[in-house]
C-alpha cells in the first residue's frame, strides 16, 4: 500500500519509519530538505513538491498531513486542486475538531473524503506505536485500514480485557473508528483533557508530600500569615523519586505517566532543571469549552487548565485586585518576599 | 458600664474609641506604651499591668481581650489567676473556634465565663460600626449586650428587610447570639470564607475585562503555544475603574467590597502598586476544614483560598512536575519567558 | 425625546414605565396585545405591528429590542428593511457579544447603527433604576443619552466614591460608554459571570453553617463511610435567617444580594418550598469561554458553573464511572441511600 | 518468620494467603469464627482469642492489625498490656497519620514499637502483590522485611525505569521505608488523593464523550435554558466502551484505573447497574486538609473530594440558597423537571 506523507517534523519522521517498517510505500514533502532526506534515507520516496508528491501516488490517493495546526489550511488550498475524485486527505495534527466538520464540507464539494485522526503516543510512538482515534467516512477509514494498524501499537501492547476474547477488535489494536468527521480529534481532544487532569493529579499529590516538612520551617506570627497549628505533624522529608517509583507496582495509581514520573524523579527529585512554566496546547481548552457547550461539569479538568494558565502568569492582575482590596478594607500591606524566597 | 479591654492595636483602639463614644468606661492595657497613652487621650483608664488592669475593675468583671491569636494563651494564663467567680472574659480577635472549646471548659473550672467574639469591620469599624458574632453562656451575652450595642452599626446601617418591623432585633442592629462556644468564632469563620470568594469572584471578572485586548497582541505560531482562533473578538481596551464604579449603581453585583474596588481602581486602573502577593490569615483555611469535616462541598471557596496559596509561590513544585512530565512524554521544553515579559 | 420599544416582556414593560416616567416618548410592539395594552395605560405609544412602530417615529429613528435572544434576530430582520439611513437599534438583551459583532456589521451595510446594552436590574429595575453596559458608535450613544439618562439609577443610588467629585460621570450615574460593539455585552458576561461567584460564595457558606450540626447525627462505622473525627466540634444549629440579616451591617460581606438573601431567609430559613434546581442562561457559560480563549484563570467562575449544571443533573454518567471503578478494584458496592434519605 | 495477624476481612484474608504461600507463618485472630475458619484452610494457625494470639507467638513479636479505622484503638487497648518490650505492633489499615502519632507515642512508653503501614491493591491485591508505604521505627521496619517482601509485588511486575540497575531496591520491589511514624499512611493518604484525581479526570472526560449528542435533543427556547449555539457540533453517539479500551494501548493515559474502566465499560457502557452515589472513606479528606496546613494549592483533588461529596446529596442546600436569590431578584422560577428527567 502507497501512502503520502506532508509534514516530517518530531512526531511526522518517526510515523514514517513505523509505517515504512510495516511495508506501507510512502512518498513524503516537507519545505525541510533535511526532514526529506532523513525519510528517504528510511525507504521513503521524497518528493520536491506538493504537485511531485501527488505525481508519484497512484489513484485512488490517499495522503496524511502531520502539521501544525495553523498550517493545514494553507496546504489544504495547494493540495486539493491537485486531487481526484475519491482521494483521501488525513489530518492527523491536533486540529480543533470544529475545523475538522468545515473542511470536511469543502472537501466533499471536490469529491474528495476527508479523515481526521487523532494521534496519541508523543516521542515514545516509533517504539511503542500510535493510538489513532479515526473520524469520516467509514469507507475511508476502511481503505486505509492497514495504515492504521501499521501505526498502532497492537493488541500485544497490553493484556486483553477481561471479556474480549477471539479475533482482536480494532479498538484493541490501538485504533478506532470514532464516527462520523469531527468524532477522531473530539475523542484526542478529550484524551487530551483527561491527560491535563491526570497531570495535575500526580502533580499536586507530590506537591503535598514535598511540603510535607512545613513543620520544620520558622513562621512569622504576624496578623498577615496564617498559623499552622501542628507544626508536629509535618515533620517528614519524603524520598519523593522512591515514592514515585513505589507506586509502579501494585498500587492503584499506576499508570504510564508515572512510569515517566518515576524516572524523572529517580535522576533529580528536586527537578531543579524546571522553573514550572506549563504551556497549553489548545486541547485542555476545547475540552474545557465543549463541556461548558454541554452543561457538563468538569472541575477537575478545568482546574488541572487553569494551573497551566496560572504558571503562564495570567493570574496577575486578579491578584493585585485581592491585593487592593485587602488594603482597601484592612489596611493590610502586601507581604513582599514570600516563603519561597 | 465599664470594660477591661487588652490589646490596642489597629482594631482595638478604634474599639475603645467607639466604646467611649458610647458611654461605656474602658480599662485598657496593651504592652505598648504609646498605644495606652492614646487610648487615654480618648478618655480610657490605662492600666500598667494586667494586674492593675483586673484591680481597677468592679466586680463582676469583664475582659475584652482583642490580641494576635498567638498571644490569646499567654494572657489567658495571666489573667484567669486574677479574676473571681462570674466573671467574663471576651476574646474578640481571629481565634480557630475549637480552640474556644478548649478555653472556655478551662475557664469554666474557674467558674469564669468565656465569650467568644467574631468581628467584622476592618479599619472602617470605628465609623461603620463592627459586625458581631457571639458564641457562649447566653448569660454572658445578656450581660454584655450594651458593650455589643455600642459596638454594633445600629439598624440605621441599612433598610430595613421586607418583613421585619417593630422592635430591632439585635441581628438587625448588627450582632448577634449565635449559640454556644465557639459559635461566634464559627460564624466569623464562614463570614470570612465568603469574603475570600466574594473578592476572587470580582477580581476573576475584572482579570477577564482587563484581557479582553488579547486578540491585540502578538502570538506565536509553535505547538507550544495555544492559537487564539478569534482574534477579533478580543480587542476590548476596557476602562476598568469606571466599570467597577458603574456596577455600584442598580447592578445585581453592587456591595461593600465593589465600593472599596471602585475607589481603589478609580485612582489607579492598573494596580501597579501591588505585586499581587496575597496573604491569608487562617479563617478561610479553617472554613474550607470545617466544610470538608462536614461533607460539605465549597469549591467556591477553596478555589478563591487556593489562588492565594499559589500567589504565595506555593504551586512552584507541582508545575515542575507537570513541566518534568511533557519534557519526558513529548519531548516538550518549557518556554523561558512568558507573555508577561 | 422618542424612541421605539420592541418587547414587552417583564424586563421590557417596566423599562417603558420608567421611560415614560422620565418623559422619553414611547412607541412600543409586542407580539402580545395585552402587553401592548398594559404599555399604553402608562402613557406609552402601542402600535400594531413593526410597520406600523417604524411609520410612528420620527427620524433618525432609534428602536430598542427588548426579546428573548432566539428572536432578536427574527425581528432585526424584518426592521432593517423598514429603517433609514442613520437610524440606530438597540439590542438591550442577554445577546452574546459575539452576536453583537455579526449584526453591527450587517447593519452598517444599511448605514444603520447598532448598540448593544447590557442591562442588569431584574425585576427590582423599575424602581431601583437600570444599570447599562454599552457598546457601539460613539455617536449613537451620545445621541441616545437622555434615555440611557432615564433608565439609570442616578448618582443618588450610592454614596460617590472617595476621589469622585463635580459633576458626576456617566459611570456614577448607572450608565457607561465600554467601548466598540460586543464591549456593551461583554462587560454584561463578566458582570453575569461574577454574580454566580458572588451567589455561590454565600450559597456554600450557608451550607457550611447549616451543616455545624453534623456532629449531632448518628453516622455508620462502616469502610464506606468517611469518620468524623470531631463530633463534638460540630454541635451547632445555627440561626441562618438571623445571620443573614447581621452581616448586612458593618461586615465585610455587605451585598445587594446579602440584603435579598437575608429577606428570603428571614421569611424561612429552611427553604423548604425549593428544589435546588438551579438554571443558567448563557452569561456564566460565555464568561468562562472567553477566559479560557484569553488564557485567564477563573476557578471561583467556573465553580459556580459546574455548580450549577451539577445541580440539574448532568454530573450523573461521570458518578456512575466512579461508582463502576471502585466496585472493581476494590470491590466497593454503592450505598444505596444517602443522608439526605 | 512468624507474623500475628488481626482482622480477616476482604483485604486481611488475601494478605495472609499471599503471606502464607511466602512460607511466612501467620497466626490469626478475627472475631469472626469463619474468617478464623478460612484462613486456617490455607495453612494459617487460628487463634481464640487476642491472648491466645500472642501466647502462641514466639518473641519478639509482631503482630499485625487489618482492621476497620474505629476498631484500631479497641484492639490496641487488649493487644497492649500482653506484649513484652521490643514487639512491633504493625496497623496496615487506613488510619489517618495523626493518629499513629499518638499511637506511637503511646506505645513506646510500653517499649513497643509501632509500625504503620498504607498497603495499595484492592481485592487485586493477592494476585498482584501489595503496595506497602511504611512509617516507623527504621529498626522495624529491617526486622519486618520479609514480611513485606511476601506482600510486595516484586521488581518483576513492571519494567525497571531507565537509570535503575543492580540490585532492584526496595521501592522497586513495592515497599518502601518512607520515614519515621505516620509517614507510611501520611503517603498512602496522598496516594488515595491522587488516585482521587485520576478517577474524576476519566469520569469526567467520559461524561463529555457521553454527552458529545447534545446537539440532537430538543432544547426549550426560555430565558431559564442556556441555548446550544452550535448544535451541529454535538452530534456524536461515541462507543465508550471501545474508546476506553482503545486508550489502553500507545495512549499517553493509559494506567491501571484505565483497565478497569475499559473491563467496565466493555461490560455495559451505559452503566446502568450503579446510581452514582459515590461514598468517600476519609483519605481524600485528609489530604486536602493536610494541604490547606501546608499552604499548598490542590484544586484538582479537592474537586474530586467536592464531587463525591456532591453525590451523597450535600450540596443541597447550598443550591436552594440560589434558587431563592434567583428568584427573588430575577422572579426565576425553579425548573421542576429537567434535561435527566
Amino acid at each position: 500500500m502507497q501512502l503520502g506523507f506532508v509534514g516530517l517534523g518530531r512526531m511526522g519522521l518517526n510515523m514514517v519509519r513505523r509505517l515504512q517498517e510495516a511495508g506501507i510505500e510512502c512518498v513524503v514533502f516537507d519545505t525541510h530538505l533535511e526532514a526529506r532526506r532523513e525519510a528517504a534515507s528510511h525507504g521513503a520516496t521524497a518528493a520536491d513538491s506538493i504537485q511531485d508528491l501527488v505525481a508519484r501516488l497512484d489513484g485512488p490517493r490517499a495522503v496524511w498531513l502531520m502539521l501544525p495546526t495553523a498550517v493545514v489550511d494553507v496546504v489544504l488550498d495547494q493540495l486539493t486542486p491537485l486531487l481526484s475524485e475519491g482521494d483521501i486527505v488525513i489530518d492527523g495534527g491536533n486540529s480543533h475538531y470544529v475545523e475538522d466538520l468545515r473542511r470536511a464540507q469543502a472537501l466533499s464539494k471536490h469529491k474528495l473524503m476527508y479523515v481526521d485522526v487523532g494521534v496519541s503516543g508523543g516521542v515514545w510512538g516509533r517504539e511503542r506505536g500510535y493510538c489513532q482515534m479515526i473520524g469520516g467516512p467509514e469507507p475511508a477509514f476502511k481503505r486505509l485500514d492497514p495504515v492504521f494498524a501499521a501505526l498502532a501499537p497492537g493488541v500485544g501492547a497490553a493484556p486483553r480485557s477481561e471479556g474480549r476474547s477471539g479475533e482482536p477488535s480494532a479498538a484493541e489494536k490501538g485504533y478506532l473508528y470514532c464516527g462520523p468527521n469531527g468524532a477522531g480529534h473530539f475523542v484526542k481532544m478529550v484524551h487530551n483533557g483527561i491527560e491535563y487532569g491526570l497531570m495535575a493529579a500526580y502533580a499536586e499529590g507530590l506537591n503535598v508530600l514535598k511540603n510535607a516538612n512545613a513543620g520544620k520551617q520558622q513562621r512569622t506570627a504576624d496578623a498577615e500569615t496564617s498559623p499552622l497549628e501542628h507544626p508536629e505533624r509535618y515533620q517528614y522529608d519524603f524520598p519523593l523519586g522512591d515514592i514515585a517509583e513505589l507506586w509502579r507496582r501494585g498500587s492503584v495509581i499506576g499508570s504510564w505517566l508515572l512510569d515517566l514520573t518515576a524516572a524523572e524523579l529517580g535522576r533529580d527529585p528536586t527537578l531543579k532543571d524546571y522553573t514550572g512554566r506549563v504551556s497549553d496546547s489548545g486541547e485542555g481548552r476545547w475540552t474545557a469549552q465543549a463541556a461548558i457547550d454541554e452543561g457538563v461539569p468538569v472541575p477537575v479538568l478545568t482546574a488541572a487548565l487553569f494551573g497551566r494558565f496560572t504558571s503562564q502568569g495570567n493570574e496577575l492582575y486578579a491578584n493585585k485586585v485581592l491585593s487592593a482590596m485587602r488594603h482597601s478594607f484592612g489596611g493590610h500591606n502586601e507581604i513582599k518576599t514570600d516563603n519561597k524566597g
